[in-house]
């Protein structure tokens, strides 16, 4: 077991580093009101009301007061205090922020305090040259490191606005975000991985790179695919359709809404309705409600009921590429990472009690295939349980037990390290879940697999097995990626959009470099489209734009293309093209035989 | 111009046969009370009150003293009668079926007749071998034929309830429909056809194939496809993308809801508002409210004005096999013919007035071809107009003269014919619709282009031209099948579900015939799923049921496989399949090679 973040050093350094920016913060601007200052997941802020608003370039002259301070090896002593001592000393005017005049937090947060709790203050003081002593004094639990000294590794990030208490009531403080490490290395690494994040984030590049688009009058988190986005949406679900056909998946197309009809047989209506779009309800017409589909297992069991069923046709495996809608807050809304109306990969499984160990093997093999297909190879297993303490799961918990077991056995069998974490289940049934971390070491929870015996109970689901009676079998949901919306943020994130040659929605640019290339670019993309890469033919296009050369391969370079050609004279005159890698750059004058060989 | 059907013979004919039917059934149940009967497109009715139910089966009765009167040659004359006599005779108890207590419907409908207006009534009169005279006397218009021997080929064809002036709150009345024709070979054709109609019917079909099926928890109009027709709409979506990235088109994806504000900007919301779902609307959220999409163009033009548009990149052609929502009466919905839910094979192209008519011309060779590998070569041309005094559509007269013109414009180059019907555009241009004639004569109404000047308009549309200053482009929307719904449901009637090779979801049906058959049945079917057939892996199943080979045959058949590959012991020693094709049965052993390349 590692140790806790909120036990260890580091946290203490950023609660320190809180401190001393607040010290900084309160000799450059003597006016201020400090409130609260904490240690957070990344670093540490505190929030300040100024009597006059400050900018992202303040944050550089509070930097290198803070340098100066930590030089000058202030000790910092914890002081425990009664609670009239604590008033006392809040609104003592003579140490430097306190006083009745910018105390009002200060104040608010001593009474919020509980009487059995013992009230402490942190003090960092020096004495300079003169003799004389400084002092900044603080309310705080800590605990804190033992000197000023020892936050060296520092940054501020970045100034936001927040809500005293988080109330929108209460009046706006400032926020100041910073962070700290305990050496510079781990500093410098982690603000390299935060420009990363950035150069990559997926919403920038989307745009960029021509994948997709919002409109204000579409709506939050509904995403547009453009022409590019488009192309690779099919390429993967291309790739993995072929995938699930060789593994006797049957395709099957539902409907976007229902009647909710089938989501009250369901469950969903009250255990997942806050995530539901409003209903579309009709007084006049035929009186049904109808709602936007949030998942799409409903419509797969009513498939599966449509007939009788007997054990020779299990395991049946349906899968659509569906698209589900789910109203999430607008706050939580982030790119394609997180939309209100996204593509699952869903399929599910009905298979008898013999076969759920093999079939839920065949599944988490299937989910590795795909994975090491999009060069995701770094991931670990979390299963995720009910939560013993809450009542939002429906089914018997001898159906969970057995769920449960059923996962964790077959991850035993396939030699899965995995995690339990209560929980996290769905509200039907327990879920094995892949998180996968990515090029810059960050973690993305993507795939699930779930196994439910309880959406066949409340559909009542059959099959006449080898005894000719009748027998309820058991669901196995799947999303290998996810969803086609969230596994391209990731893998746009993950490849900063310079995608592999088998996911580039343009695979091939061919540059001619005056008009009279033009028609013979044209019958060389003609050829290269005629031939298959990864079973699909490939993408090329042609930039017959009147510009330079140069501007066309900044251009092609810029959309990450995988390959570029140049046709020039020379091409003509020896049947060649010039060919360009996104990675190696200049490649040399080749045959297009000898480029397509080099290709495969 | 031909003779309209309300002036014809054969309405006439229809018009005497419904009276005919009214005087054998006012013989046969003395007490009934007639209302009205008139001639309908496909035959007649007459809408009557029994005083006790009647069934099916009694029409034969019916049927057969019809002919009986029908052979007594009884002359049918018009009287025109004032309103007093009018009512006179209808109160007259010697008439047979006249006076008080039959005559309610009667004497309504002779109230209902306007002052200046002649009234008539239709005698039919013969006298018997002892002298008796017998008359049929019914209110009525006309006009009729000679004699009821004219009336000699007809037939009762069913039984329904309606309700007296098709008011719910009125009376319901028992309907029988008849047909008649001139001819006794024209009335046998008619009965084919509709029997031949009722064999192809596509919800029947659907089922048995396993196509698609609909669920009361669902909803009306929301198909929920099966894996074969899931498999049907890949192949024929496949088909068409790869036909349109052939000739420039670019996929895009869009969401399948949107804020309102995009369709009060479109103009839908005004004009289209009745075929939309009900609204979601969301009080205490984001307060946006959304709707299902009834058309994709909204967003197609989002995705053109996002970025500005130089005169060099046009004309921009984004294609979408988009879903949409229209929510026809429950009552109109007819399988997947009108469905609710429905995938256009949606396009918009944005094109300089320059490209109009070349684009226009594009569109419709694509529609040809793709109506042609369909096997849908008998259609015609309908090119709907504004109807002049209706104020339904949006947009300058002037844009709907340009754009009519452009559409007959191209249609006189490509040597089409056409027919102009007013009344037929959407509501912000012209269109022009390819009406198909399918197996059993019938026509539908697929596949359509629409020229737009409107959209672009409502929505500021531009592009920078040659002369550096901004221009508005012209809008083509088209969609060559229409809906696939549609599409499906007509092929599958027009082939009576025994598809063409390359459409029919299995292709191959491998029918081992002993157990030690199936593991070489199995590694033909790999093989065979390797190859391409029209681009397209074939699509093989392996019946490894412990059936009789008989009863494999005979349901490979029901489900109208093209071919099936039986494999025996003769197949395993000599390395040979036995091949029966659907259409020609037993085509007798061979190589697996010569058999694929027959296929070919």
């Amino acid at each position: 077991m590692s140790e806790r973040y909120e036990d260890s050093y580091l946290y203490r350094l950023r609660h320190s580093a809180a401190h001393l920016m607040a010290q900084a913060v309160q000799e450059l601007h003597p006016q201020v009101k400090l409130s609260i200052g904490p240690p957070i997941e990344n670093g540490f802020y505190y929030d300040i009301e100024f009597a006059e608003p400050i900018h992202e370039e303040d944050l550089t002259a509070i930097e290198k007061r803070m340098k100066e301070l930590s030089k000058l090896d202030q000790r910092i002593q914890r002081m425990e205090v009664t609670r009239e001592e604590a008033k006392q000393l809040i609104l003592d005017s003579t140490i430097p922020g306190m006083g009745a005049e910018t105390s009002e937090y200060k104040l608010q947060l001593l009474e919020a305090i509980p009487e059995d709790q013992v009230i402490s203050f942190y003090d960092q003081q020096r004495t300079d040259r003169e003799g004389t002593l400084h002092r900044f004094l603080d309310l705080c639990r800590g605990p804190h490191v033992d000197s000023t000294k020892e936050v060296k590794n520092f940054k501020l990030m970045s100034i936001a606005g927040a809500y005293w208490r988080g109330n929108v009531n209460n009046k706006q403080l400032t926020r100041i975000y910073g962070t700290a490490f305990e050496t510079p290395e781990e500093l410098e690494h982690y603000l390299h991985l935060l420009e990363e994040a950035k150069r990559r984030d997926h919403r920038v590049l989307g745009k960029e790179l021509g994948l997709f688009m919002f409109s204000p009058r579409v709506g939050t988190g509904l995403p547009l695919w453009l022409p590019k986005g488009a192309t690779l949406r099919h390429v993967m679900t291309d790739f993995l359709q072929q995938e699930q056909l060789k593994r006797g998946y049957q395709p099957v197309v539902t409907p976007h809404i229902a009647s909710i009809k089938l989501y009250e047989k369901s469950g969903h209506i009250i255990n997942y309705r806050d995530k539901m779009f409003p209903f579309m309800e009709d007084e006049d017409g035929d009186k049904d409600t109808y709602i936007l589909k949030p998942m799409n297992c409903p419509f797969h069991i009513e498939i599966y009921s449509s007939q009788m069923r007997s054990y020779r046709e299990l395991p049946v495996r349906y899968a659509e590429f569906g698209t589900v809608h789910r109203y999430e807050q607008s706050g939580e809304v982030t790119g394609i990472l997180r939309a209100r109306g996204f593509t699952q990969d869903d399929a599910h499984l009905f298979v008898t009690p013999d076969q759920l160990q093999s079939e839920f093997i065949g599944v988490v093999d299937l989910m590795q295939t795909v994975l090491n297909k999009l060069g995701l190879t770094e991931f670990r297993v979390r299963v995720g349980t009910k939560d013993p303490s809450s009542d939002k799961y429906v089914g018997h918990d001898d159906n969970w037990t057995a769920a449960t077991n059923a996962i964790t056995e077959a991850c035993d069998k396939l030699g899965l390290d995995y995690e339990v974490s209560p929980g996290d289940a769905a509200f039907y049934g327990p879920k094995l879940d892949l998180i996968i971390k990515d090029a810059l070491g960050r973690e993305w929870q993507m795939g699930t697999v779930q196994v439910d015996y309880n959406l066949p109970e409340r559909f009542e689901l059959e099959y006449i097995g080898e005894d000719s009676k009748p027998h309820r079998p058991i669901m196995i949901h799947r999303a290998p990626f996810g969803s086609l919306e969230r596994m391209i943020g990731l893998l746009t994130e993950q490849y900063a959009g310079a995608f592999p040659l088998w996911l580039a929605p343009t695979q091939i640019s061919i540059l001619p470099i005056a008009d009279r290339h033009f028609e013979k670019a044209e019958e060389i993309a003609s050829e290269l489209r005629s031939r298959l890469f990864d079973t699909r033919p490939l993408r090329v296009n042609v930039d017959d734009r009147r510009e330079t050369l140069g501007k066309k391969i900044r251009e092609a370079q810029l959309q990450k293309v995988p390959f570029m050609l140049i046709l020039g004279d020379r091409g003509l005159e020896e049947n060649t093209v010039g060919v360009r890698s996104r990675e190696d750059g200049d490649l040399g004058e080749m045959r297009l035989s000898d480029f397509l060989e080099k290709l495969v």
